[in-house]
């Protein structure tokens, strides 16, 4: 399976993907679901994937050939509406292509994105791309998308993330986020990778890969744990009347 | 939806659920999904269950008749075990009676059960029952069960309940996960009802009924938010190297 998560506050962008993938449990693999585009000092777009790999590579690289032929592409849409749509009508041509094929032999074809990032003029936006190739866009009110196993980590991304908290605690949220989902599920897995991109500074910010036994990764869920029972121990007792 | 827990302890069994039923968003009532079968002094039974409620009804209505029928029932068999067994019958004669009429119209008759308790004699138990009424028991390695809307409250079960952890503090847990589900799910809703078996005590010990605005439920969902926050404040900042 496949756990995404874009968040998308005043300060800039979190965005971060897990590693793995599986076609059965006897079948286990670790494929990069993020893709960066930048282009410094005039955009930066993060393009995180879902669903069938086969889709989404297919995906990515017609969007990577498109770049190459000179046709319209992530380094020249004019906005991140653009950007969306693009990628979109990319996914529409390969399920065009490959949909067909794959019912045939009844295999789940879909695919999802999630589409951040800022291009020079506009303000950092976050996009949600279904596999029917059109999308939403992340406001204030809902700040941020989840793309795959999303039910374990949503918990403490909705008690933590307005579009007012800082980078590096939605960071840190998002990291637990992942954390709480790799527990529970074992299709998702490290590496993870993590992104922050600062309100216009249209270029990639920090940018780090959690592989196993990674330190800091380590502590953090050592911490959090801790402090969880904590604050569960914390709790006053119920009181039976009533 | 619904959300229904119970945990097997050494000190005892704790099992809540939740009231919410839903037909489309536009039909949602509350039902009490939790049933007590109780002769102090020799066992405590409890029935929570979730899925079709014309199911589950029927089931707890057939379980009440063998009763006044003087047919085997949950107050006379002689062991979780047959317990476990006389509610997957029921169900069986539930959905052998009406299942093709459901499926006639397309419509989804599955149901399932928690059962939990204790009869003279045996130690506590804690059952899941299938809607093919068949079931597996918990054990220390596993020693929860969650029914219908599971996967935002599971986190943080698995991060604090061994079958070691002491009843009140198994109890706060659930209530945590209980939150956390009604917060990303609102099909699933108060009144939670809660209840506490102490091991071999062979009586109901504590129950509790959480209604809307219920001033320890909010006390809690208040604190446990604010103390997630502040250990997420303290972790340390991801460094970007490596």
């Amino acid at each position: 399976m496949t756990y995404c998560v874009g968040v998308l506050l005043d300060a800039g962008l979190v965005l971060a993907s897990d590693s793995r993938t599986n076609a059965g449990v006897d079948q286990i693999g670790t494929y990069r679901k993020m893709t960066v585009y930048e282009r410094s000092g005039d955009r930066v777009i993060v393009l995180l994937s879902s669903g069938n790999l086969a889709v989404t590579q297919a995906v990515t690289n017609l969007l990577e050939q498109k770049l190459k032929e000179n046709l319209e592409n992530l380094l020249t849409v004019p906005s991140l509406y653009h950007a969306a749509s693009l990628v979109g009508e990319t996914l529409r041509e390969v399920l065009n292509r490959d949909g067909p094929h794959l019912k045939q032999h009844n295999i789940e074809g879909s695919a999802g994105f999630i589409l951040g990032g800022q291009i020079s003029g506009e303000k950092q936006r976050l996009f949600n791309i279904y596999t029917e190739g059109n999308f939403i866009e992340a406001t204030p009110d809902t700040p941020y998308f989840q793309i795959g196993e999303l039910k374990y980590g949503k918990p403490i991304l909705d008690r933590v993330i307005t579009s007012r908290t800082a980078l590096t605690e939605a960071a840190k949220c998002v990291l637990v986020s992942f954390d709480s989902t790799m527990r529970s599920n074992i299709s998702v897995g490290l590496p993870v990778d993590l992104l922050c991109y600062e309100r216009d500074s249209l270029k990639v910010g920090l940018q780090r890969r959690f592989m196993d036994q990674d330190p800091y990764f380590d502590l953090i869920r050592h911490q959090w744990q801790e402090g969880l029972r904590r604050v569960l121990g914390e709790l006053p007792d119920p009181s039976w009347e009533g």
